[in-house]
């Protein structure tokens, strides 16, 4: 039975995409700011790859926005004044409409926490930003490492005290949960089809054998209940 | 200007002593349960000093709390149905009365996290038994070592965000100050002269020169307000 439910955070719990893009907007009221937006986070994945096969020592998450941000900015000849406060713009991302209600019902029955690829530092001013209220904060940097590293979700529920497979882990990305079931782990999909803005074509439906789908965190919650 | 506080937790914010003293003596009527108590808690530091050392590898406090208790039963020549329940009794202490209020006030204005030696996995349990809501659960299991070791002060503000003089930490116990102001860190001495039952002869008043003096939570919530 399912203990402890964990939860990926960027596009799963909040709207990252919007945040963004407002964020960027913002700063840069005459460049293309969904593109700025979008190529930053495309370098997302790649620069976290040499964390993962160790060929770098671990930085945390807000270090690599910051690094990946100055390099789309210089490739689109854009000078920021204050690039620490708009690299720090992943900390003020909202929640779904959703979200909040469906982690307070979890929260009932189940201890809850991200595992993300967030710092504790980040995790931290965007669940005070979104109003994510969790047990405690887990993820990338409790491991040293960044998802789909298999530590990262071992470490995870190990911290909880729990093996794999009482810990349900939700994401809106089958590949966060394919890494997640191989370590044991039972899992939910959770339907996101507007995270990548209208134009998103990956992770419009399930496409392994997780053990729960869902469209909003108010129905997974209802499918999560102890009693349900 | 302090940005989070951090807290020790074990007779600080709950009432360790009258918790553990009630477990015993519901599992053995026929003892001296505050002896036992006594005894089990003795144990707690010696127990950490090889981790601290590094003669022993790092094993959480549960793990010692199990192992202690065990040491202690025997030299009683008392045997437990269920070990591991009455290990766990450090999972279900109840808050000192002004605990909670003074948390929520605090929380209003700044991060606040446990700084303990207790487990991620304990200290989630107990805080979700006592009702202590923190932005994140820091401590020993982060650093991999035990307070006051420095590592854990260090590794706490460092995940945080913060320098260690932008983090106060709140204690009932000098020498847990003493190691954190070492560190950097601001200080504030919170009398607790009951932690260790009516006999108790240590730190019934503040031996250093910390930086706040309070008798509870909810004053010394007034003393961190930014505008106080």
């Amino acid at each position: 039975m399912t203990q402890a439910i964990l939860f990926d955070v960027f596009g799963t719990c909040v709207d990252w995409r919007s945040g963004i893009v407002r964020a960027v907007a913002r700063e840069f009221p005459l460049l293309d700011a969904e593109r700025i937006a979008d190529e930053w986070r495309a370098r997302y994945d790649p620069s976290m790859a040499p964390i993962r096969d160790g060929t770098r020592g671990y930085a945390p998450l807000d270090q690599l926005h910051r690094e990946n941000l100055r390099a789309v900015l210089s490739r689109h000849g854009a000078e920021c004044n204050d690039l620490d406060h708009l690299a720090s713009a992943w900390e003020r991302l909202d929640p779904w409409p959703d979200t909040l209600a469906g982690l307070r019902a979890m929260r009932c029955h189940h201890l809850i926490a991200p595992c993300s690829n967030a710092s504790i530092a980040l995790m931290i001013r965007l669940s005070r930003h979104a109003g994510l209220e969790w047990d405690c904060i887990l993820g990338a940097e409790i491991a040293r490492s960044y998802k789909p590293d298999p530590s990262v979700y071992e470490a995870s529920c190990a911290a909880l005290g729990f093996a794999p497979n009482e810990v349900t882990f939700v994401a809106a990305h089958n590949g966060d949960l394919e890494a997640a079931r191989r370590c044991g782990m039972r899992t939910a999909y959770l339907c996101r089809p507007a995270e990548h803005g209208p134009a998103q074509t990956s992770d419009l439906a399930p496409t392994g054998p997780w053990d729960h789908v869902a469209d909003d965190m108010r129905s997974l919650a209802a499918m999560l209940r102890p009693d349900g």
